[in-house]
């Protein structure tokens, strides 16, 4: 039925009341849903949840980003009173925010809507040795698989990525250097800000650890277990699992990006379900998309992470569907083609 | 209290919980948003209505487009109807659509939701004398204004622009090149899409209509008047009253980018209330919004009209509005600085 579904939804998109082609890339994604869900019309991608996956890294000892690693713990705090950016963007487009502690250093209180699933506090630091164990990442892939089976469970038939982790973009650099061959000073940005001093010592620290470990990529498990965070791993299942359940997923920014190029490691057809919701400022980013061949929606120099450029990508998603479900054709609607 | 806001914007931007600029070219928006209202935060910008503007084109014998005249017309009926792709996705982001009537060649029914507003039916070929006179040119501005006024009165704080005109990319693409002083050849794109001989003549016309004329951009009614349509004069009203009401107004593609070169000429202060929403496929788009200093938001390769792009952009400059009004700071929130 999919093939059949993006047949009919193409063919749909050439007699609604308008030139050819004249929604560009959004009936390319009017096309990937319907092919997603395999009917076309597609069911329109609402309601909408955005999983902010937090986790710690232990590459923060190495003084990549000037940011004390607490502020993973009070982000989590802030998300969960409803005063970061990722809230007001979700209350904004009308999406839920789930929160998901797959492995904050810090202990958190137990509170309504954070999900406690620590698989560790924090990786270890990849300069010294492994960031986790295999059976730790395997651990945390799960619990991103189980998170979208929930959310979709509940109702959501469209997620979102997020992700909190002070210095988690010095491990999404060495993710994509290592399952893209580019070289770390080019994939490597200033995440948050940092100066060119600290840029330097970051890319050094990328370098360092990627000749340390030899990650394979043919074996992504080990390349997560190697140089990856705990959210990275989390999102590649949550990645995983939305494409499974043929629910489309928008990415997020780097992290996203990174934990993309393990699923699509783990299972070539997965991107099917995937949509990129924006462009961040972070270099590696622009790698990542290209080597997943996912065009961003926006691209507005944002590079927060928490699901924020996502979220603004949602209802162009949305309108996107609704366009291909609603509008009518020349025929409904008597008007003269060309 | 303009400076004033946009500075404790500013101010409120970098004391928020994200890096400093971590929101790109929407902390830009809304310190934009505040300055424009004089307080910070700026109120949000809903509710949002879009003001289709449908006029008809006397070049349309010139056959510039494959599309017949009274497609217009038709179009408007699907507008009514709720048909077309602008209340798709009007629906979709929470927007209302008003249609003008402010010159479409046929008779159309009064019906509700249709504003009858019609200056004359259509305007002249360009190609053979004025499209319309001056006084004509005049009455279609002011309909504009009286649209963007009552839109306040009646509850919107943000406006939208849309436009339907078969041909109205040819009148658009002389406008800009009478303003900016660009080649046809750049300025003149393919519309609803039309052949390479097509193309050809179409930017033929749009030279022959500039040498026959030789409009003086600093007399931009008279501009109008000799190459303008009757949706471009009504945009500009609306664009230079959403500036004195001191709304923000996004802008949609290269009709209105034509119209804003005409209130900018008018009025030089008038774009301090307005938001580029998308950059169209249309080539004339770009040159417009580079000589207007505006940056697009989104940026889909859309080619289709209607409001259908500033629509797109609605969320986004909602989104920015509202971190500016809820994010908490470092201090409320109590997350360290760095």
């Amino acid at each position: 039925p999919h093939g059949a579904a993006v047949d009919a939804a193409r063919d749909r998109q050439d007699r609604m009341t308008k030139p050819q082609g004249a929604l560009g890339v959004l009936e390319d994604v009017s096309v990937q849903l319907a092919g997603l869900a395999g009917e076309c019309p597609p069911p329109l991608p609402e309601p909408a949840a955005v999983a902010v996956f937090a986790a710690d890294h232990g590459v923060h000892a190495q003084g990549v980003t000037p940011w004390p690693q607490e502020v993973t713990a009070q982000m989590v705090a802030n998300f969960l009173a409803g005063g970061a950016v990722v809230n007001a963007f979700a209350a904004q487009v009308g999406a839920e925010v789930a929160v998901v502690d797959v492995g904050v250093a810090a202990e958190l209180p137990t509170v309504p809507g954070l999900l406690p699933r620590k698989v560790r506090p924090g990786t270890a630091d990849l300069t010294q040795g492994q960031a986790m164990t295999r059976a730790e990442a395997v651990a945390a892939v799960e619990i991103g698989i189980e998170v979208a089976r929930d959310l979709v469970a509940a109702g959501n038939r469209c997620l979102i990525t997020g992700d909190m982790g002070i210095a988690n973009t010095t491990a999404s650099a060495a993710l994509i250097a290592a399952f893209t061959g580019v070289d770390p000073a080019v994939v490597t940005g200033r995440g948050t800000g940092i100066d060119d001093a600290m840029h330097a010592h970051k890319v050094e620290i990328v370098r360092t650890a990627l000749e340390r470990h030899r990650p394979d990529p043919a074996d992504p498990v080990a390349v997560l277990a190697a140089v990856g965070g705990l959210e990275h791993a989390a999102l590649a299942g949550f990645l995983l699992a939305a494409s499974a359940l043929r629910v489309p997923v928008i990415l997020d920014g780097v992290i996203a990006g990174a934990a993309a190029l393990v699923a699509a490691a783990l299972h070539p057809d997965a991107s099917v379900a995937w949509l990129a919701g924006h462009r961040s400022a972070e270099p590696g980013h622009a790698v990542a998309l290209d080597a997943l061949g996912l065009r961003p929606l926006v691209a507005l120099d944002l590079r927060l992470g928490e699901g924020t450029g996502a979220l603004l990508a949602l209802p162009l998603v949305q309108s996107a569907a609704r366009a291909l479900a609603e509008v009518a054709t020349f025929d409904s609607a008597g008007v003269t083609e060309k």
